[in-house]
C-alpha cells in the first residue's frame, strides 16, 4: 500500500473545528487506499502562550526546560487529532516525537535530527492505524526532550517520509502552493505545478516564505518529493522534486521579493589580505545576519565593499562598522535603509546567457535603478529602492513571460 | 544526604506566582541539606480545559488519547517549576512520568503503577540536581503514555518516596493537615500532629477528602511516612505513619462526616442463600457505588436489608431495586435521601469497649436519632438525618474530648 505523509501547520489545526476538518481529509486519504502518517504542529497561538508563561517564571528560561514546555503544544494536537479521527470512525494512534523514534542531537531549542527509528510507526501502520506524529520535537539518546526550532514540523514530515520511503509528502499550509511571484504584488502571478529543490531554496532564501530552507535541503538530500498545498481547499498544490538530468527548457521559474532591507557601503577599503575577514568577523560576532555581499575589483589599491541585511538588523550595528572601518584604514561608511531585493530564480538560467541582460533591460526601461547585483548559479538578485519593488516585480514577471507560462 | 520527596497539587502551582513560591520552598529544602524530588500536578483548571477541548473534537474520546492529552498538563508544570528554580539560582531538571521511570499497566485513564526504575532520578540527584517529576502519569512497557486517575499525583510522590527510600514525603495541599473534624463544622477542631495509616484510611473513606485512599494504602504497604501540609504557610502539618506495636492509649482520633447520602431499605427479604448476592450483583452491574450495608439477624425466615450510597447515585437506581425485590419475593422498597454519615475513627478503639456506647449516648442525649449503625475494627459509623449532622459532629467532638487532646 502506498504511504502518504501529511503535515498540517498551526493554522490548519488552529481550533477543534479545523482539527475535525483535518481528520476528515486524513480519513479520506486512507480510504483512497493509502497508508497515512500525519505530522501536526501546535495549534496556532499555543506556542506563544507557553513562551509567555515561561517568561512569567524566569527571565531567561533554560533551553532544556523550554523544550519540555513547548513539546506539550504538539502533544496536545496529536491527541486531539487522533481523537477526532477515531470519532469519525477511523483508527488513529498518536505518537510524540520520542515515541515516533525521532532521535536528535542535544542542542536544545534548535536540535538537528540525527536518526529516525520508525519501528513504532511501522508497527501501527501494519495494524491499519493512521499515525499522528508530533512535529517539531524529538529526543536525545539519553532521553531528553528536544525541539527542532523554526520550521521543525516540516522537517519532521520530510524526515519521516525519507525514513519510510513515502510515495509523497504533503505539506499543508494556508497558501495554495508556490507562485511565480507574490500574487498580492503581481496579480497575474500563477501557481506553479512543479518546482525543483534548488529553485525553491533560492525562492525561500529570497523571501518566499513557503518553507524554511533546512526542510527543503533535507528533502533534496534524501530525494523526498513533496507537495505544498492548502488545507482549506482541495486544489492541487505545487510539487517539489528533483531536477531531471539535462533540463534545458525552462529558464526562469519565478520572481521573489524581499522588502525592508538595508545596505551598508564601506568606501576605499585597502585591498590587503584580511580586511574583508575583519569586517565580516566583527559582524558575525555581533550576530548581525548578512545577506548579499558585493565587492568590486580593486582600482588603485582600494575597493568599495557593500552588504545588505534585514532592515531590523541595521539598529544592531551601532558604531561597529565605523570602528572597524577606522581600524582598517578605510574611507566613509554609508548606511541606508528603505531598499528591497528582487530575485529571478530558475534552474534553466545556468545554461542560458541573456537572462541577466533581459532583467537589467526591463528594469532600466521601466525607470528602476539597480544599486547592487548578485548572482548565483540559478538566481540573479538586484537591490533597488523599496518603493520601486512592486513596479519592478511586475516588469520582470512580464519580461520573462511568467503569467502565460506558469507550468513546467 | 537525606532525601525529601515533596508533592504540590494543582492549586499550589495554580499560576506563575505560586510556581515561584513553590520554587523558593524547594530551594530552601535543598539548602537545608537535603536531596529533593518534587512531584507536581497540572496547574488548577488546566486539566478541565483539556477535557473540554477533547469534547469539542469527540463525543467519546479514546482513553489512550485522553492520556496523551492530559499528560501535557503536568509536563507544562514540571518545565515551569524547573525554570523557576533555575531562575532562583537552583539547579533543577524536569522529568515526565516516563522519564522518571514510572511504569504502569495498560489501563488508560486509571492505570496502576507496576514498577518504578528511578535510574534517571538517582543520576540527576547524584549530580546535585533537584528533580521535578510529573505526577499522575507513567508509561507502559510498550511505551504508551498512561495516567493514574484521581489522586494520581499523590500516588506518584508516595511511590517515588518508596522506591528511593526517602526520609519523608511531604504532600503539600491547600489545607494545613488532618483535623479531628472539619473545622467549618466544629470550630474547636484541632489539627493532628500524627495519625496512623489505618485511621487516615477510615477518615478518607468517610468523607475527609485530604487524600485518596489508594495513596494512603500504597504508603501503608511500603511503610512510607508522609506529611500532609499547606503550601501557603510554613506550619507543620500532620504526619501519617505506621502504627506503633502495642498502641493502647489513644481511643478516638477524629470524627469525619459525609453529607448528601441516601439509603435504601428492602423489607421482608427471604432469608435464603443467594438473595443478598442477587441484590448487590444487580447494583454492581449498574455501577452503583454502595457504602454502608446493614442486615439484621433473621426473624421468622425474613430480614430487612439496608444500604447507603451517595445521594447522586440514587437517581441511577431507577426501578432496579424494585424489580430485584419483586424477583426475590421481598416486601417493600423504601428509598430515602437527605441523610448523612458520621464516623468516629481511632485505632485505639479496637481494644476499648465503651466507645460505641459513649457515641450513642451523646447523640441520644442531644436528640439525634440513629437510623443505621456500622462498625469496623477502628471505626463506628452512624447514619442520621442530614440536617442533624453538624449538631451531631459537635456533640461527638465534645464527648470524646477532641478539642483538648488533639495530639498523639
Amino acid at each position: 500500500m502506498p504511504l502518504i505523509v501529511q503535515k498540517y501547520g498551526g493554522t490548519s489545526v488552529g481550533n477543534p473545528e479545523r482539527i475535525l476538518n483535518v481528520a476528515r481529509r486524513v480519513v479520506e486519504t486512507q480510504k483512497a487506499g493509502n497508508s497515512v502518517v500525519v505530522v501536526v504542529s501546535a495549534m496556532s497561538g499555543v506556542t506563544d502562550g507557553l513562551i509567555k508563561l515561561a517568561r512569567q517564571v524566569s527571565g531567561a528560561p533554560t533551553d532544556r526546560e523550554m523544550d519540555v514546555l513547548l513539546a506539550t503544544g504538539e502533544q496536545t494536537t496529536i491527541a486531539l487529532t487522533a481523537m477526532a479521527i477515531n470519532a469519525l470512525g477511523g483508527k488513529a494512534v498518536s505518537l510524540t516525537g520520542a515515541q515516533a523514534g525521532i532521535l536528535t542531537d542535544g542542542i536544545h531549542t534548535k536540535a538537528k535530527i540525527a536518526n529516525i527509528s520508525p519501528r513504532q510507526i511501522r508497527k501501527h501502520l501494519n495494524e491499519g492505524f493512521i499515525c499522528i506524529v508530533a512535529g517539531f520535537q524529538g529526543q536525545t539518546l539519553q532521553g531528553h526532550i528536544t525541539t527542532l526550532g523554526r520550521g521543525g514540523s516540516d522537517l519532521t514530515a520530510i524526515a519521516i517520509a525519507a525514513a519510510l520511503k513515502a510515495k509523497m509528502c504533503e505539506i499543508y499550509t494556508d497558501v495554495d502552493g508556490v507562485y511565480t511571484c507574490d500574487p498580492r504584488v503581481v496579480p497575474g502571478a500563477k501557481k506553479l505545478d512543479v518546482i525543483y529543490y534548488d529553485e525553491l531554496l533560492e525562492m525561500a532564501s529570497s523571501g518566499s516564505k513557503v518553507m524554511q530552507s533546512r526542510s527543503v535541503e533535507f528533502a533534496k538530500k534524501f530525494k523526498v518529493p513533496f507537495e505544498v498545498r492548502s488545507s482549506f481547499n482541495t486544489n492541487r498544490g505545487t510539487i517539489v522534486k528533483e531536477e531531471p538530468i539535462g533540463l534545458e527548457n525552462v529558464v526562469v521559474r519565478g520572481i521573489s521579493i524581499e522588502r525592508n532591507q538595508a545596505k551598508v557601503t564601506i568606501t576605499n577599503v585597502p585591498d590587503k589580505p584580511g580586511t574583508a575577514s575583519r569586517i565580516f568577523t566583527a559582524l558575525s560576532d555581533a550576530h548581525v545576519i548578512i545577506d548579499v555581499i558585493v565587492q568590486n575589483v580593486s582600482v588603485s589599491g582600494a575597493t568599495d565593499i557593500s552588504f545588505t541585511m534585514n532592515g531590523d538588523e541595521l539598529a544592531k550595528l551601532g558604531s561597529l562598522i565605523d570602528d572597524v572601518a577606522a581600524e582598517i584604514g578605510a574611507g566613509n561608511v554609508i548606511k541606508k535603509g528603505g531598499i528591497a531585493k528582487l530575485s529571478v530564480v530558475g534552474i534553466g538560467m545556468r545554461s542560458h546567457s541573456g537572462v541577466a541582460a533581459k532583467l537589467f533591460e526591463c528594469l532600466g526601461h521601466g525607470g528602476v535603478n539597480i544599486q547592487m547585483i548578485s548572482t548565483s548559479e540559478i538566481k540573479i538578485a538586484v537591490i533597488i529602492d523599496e518603493d520601486k519593488i512592486e513596479h519592478a516585480a511586475k516588469l520582470a514577471h512580464e519580461a520573462f513571460g511568467l503569467s502565460e507560462a506558469a507550468t513546467a
